[in-house]
């Protein structure tokens, strides 16, 4: 246990905070999986300066989780779309989500999601792909991964 | 579905990123997800400062989501464990860690996860409570829930 507890730098959980632990940075993920996509829009909706906003924005284009696209020539305006890599951090919004409506909604949910295949108000949970019973914090057992043999290698 | 992103003051997400969003914060969870519990353990694992670790556990036994023990008299030590809304927070800290496994482990994962119920490692994925199916970005629909309402009346 002390021997993954102690390889911070190789923790995933680690390398994912330093891309998208940012408050603003979630929020504008969060905006955009909303399909909120452009510059004015994202900055109204959250009340964020425009350096800071710009910034974030250009950040996450560098890691290849938004795409930025120019909607208008005159003048010039930019949307930003989510990429392949960036909608997979929808299951982190999610449960981000799903907490906060548990624990700090006294009023409900501000937000539902309808599952479109099934046509349901979903509460997503996490399951496992083998045997596709529920997992959580009491039944599973962390172990080293090949990133981290690799590493002691 | 601006209705639904205006409100940011009242979005899970941004309450529960206040909460869990600060990068040390996320990590002493990871360690106490891996059973790391001692503060100095704690201290060691992460290199962090013993005054900024202090502080965020503190802050994290105000919130209720660790609880202070002490398992030595003298020297006095204290221990700090999850609390059953703690346990909660697992699945951010599972699908933080997939994603970074996917785009920040060229090596692969460095922790893996047995799930005890069936004996496999597993790939936990969310799915839908109604119908079992998957849920991603693409097949579920953002509706408001009571606590917009609520606001709204």
């Amino acid at each position: 246990m002390d021997g993954i507890a102690a390889s911070t730098y190789q923790c995933s959980v680690a390398r994912t905070v330093e891309v998208v632990g940012e408050r603003w940075t979630m929020l504008i993920l969060r905006e955009a999986f909303l399909g909120v996509k452009r510059f004015d829009h994202i900055q109204r909706d959250l009340g964020i300066a425009r350096n800071i906003l710009s910034d974030r924005l250009g950040k996450l284009v560098d890691q290849g989780i938004l795409e930025k696209r120019r909607y208008s020539e005159r003048p010039p305006r930019f949307e930003y779309r989510l990429t392949a890599k960036g909608r997979d951090l929808y299951p982190i919004v999610v449960t981000l989500m799903q907490w906060g409506d548990k624990y700090t909604a006294p009023d409900g949910a501000p937000v539902e999601l309808t599952h479109i295949e099934c046509g349901q108000i979903t509460q997503p949970q996490l399951t496992c792909d083998c045997c596709g019973k529920p997992v959580h914090a009491l039944n599973v057992r962390p172990v080293a991964g090949p990133g981290l043999r690799a590493d002691a290698a």
